[in-house]
């Protein structure tokens, strides 16, 4: 029997660059669907930073129409600052879909890097090769869109913890 | 001459709760409009809290209509996961006020003791004692919501420059 299509779209969530990667898990394939970078301009205010994240954010879950979101989890370093700034933007990402009222899946990059690699610690590059096969029609212009990608297609494994065919 | 007031709100952002305060000001007089709590369920997860909290802020802001705002900028403390949580409660009352077209004011809590108290290192009890000078008509049932009021005032007093009469 065939399934419908569940369409996931995961976000790897930056106040600079956001990025976001979407893809359909129908039966146990999954599709690329596509993949970009959301962007706020540094010279803006902060709120006004915010706000370029969150119509970026809407537009990508209006045009894409998802049924389900995943983010990643902010990797909390030493760098108290940065810390801050992550999670000022982190928490558009969450915002944007609850206010559509879509469930919002979180994950922490070490689970999305074993989920994808098969390792906690993989790099970017080990990343980005797994993504492309994984999921061979996608393309990709920058590593948080990759990033977005592999957040998806972890949240497709864990959702239903099965293996997924290369399509 | 009678200048038309201007309303002013301000937010102490917090995750469980984030304090809100409104003053108008006219002439060079500060008049106390209103002030309370909005807070997000510990047991929800945290994009639904994020949302308890948008759902909240901008209630605030549409039933009391400000002009501007002005938002407390967060303490970056040792404890890392304290301070990526304030920032993903930040940036809810940043974001609320720029998506209605309002210009936020940011200030340091120092900054906000300085204003009212005169003293970068006021404790609480200070701070409220001076928002109850300053607004005699003010009711608060909450420190936090004393602390939005105070940067409310802090506001007021940055950007006129200029010294307000008890009302």
């Amino acid at each position: 029997m065939r399934e419908h299509p569940t369409r996931i779209v995961g976000f790897d969530p930056g106040l600079r660059k956001t990025g976001w990667g979407a893809i359909d898990v129908i039966n146990n394939r999954l599709i690329f669907v596509g993949s970009g970078l959301i962007t706020s301009e540094g010279k803006s205010d902060l709120a006004t930073r915010l706000l370029q994240l969150h119509n970026g954010v809407m537009s990508v879950l209006q045009k894409y129409e998802p049924q389900e979101v995943a983010v990643e989890q902010t990797f909390v370093n030493k760098d108290a600052t940065a810390t801050l700034k992550l999670g000022h933007a982190r928490a558009i990402s969450l915002l944007a879909p609850a206010q559509l009222g879509l469930p919002v899946s979180e994950y922490a990059p070490n689970a999305v890097k074993k989920t994808v690699v098969g390792v906690g610690h993989a790099d970017k590059k080990q990343v980005q090769t797994m993504v492309k096969m994984l999921l061979p029609k996608a393309y990709f212009d920058s590593e948080d869109a990759a990033d977005a990608l592999a957040i998806a297609i972890c949240h497709a494994h864990q959702r239903g913890q099965k293996t997924y065919k290369i399509a």
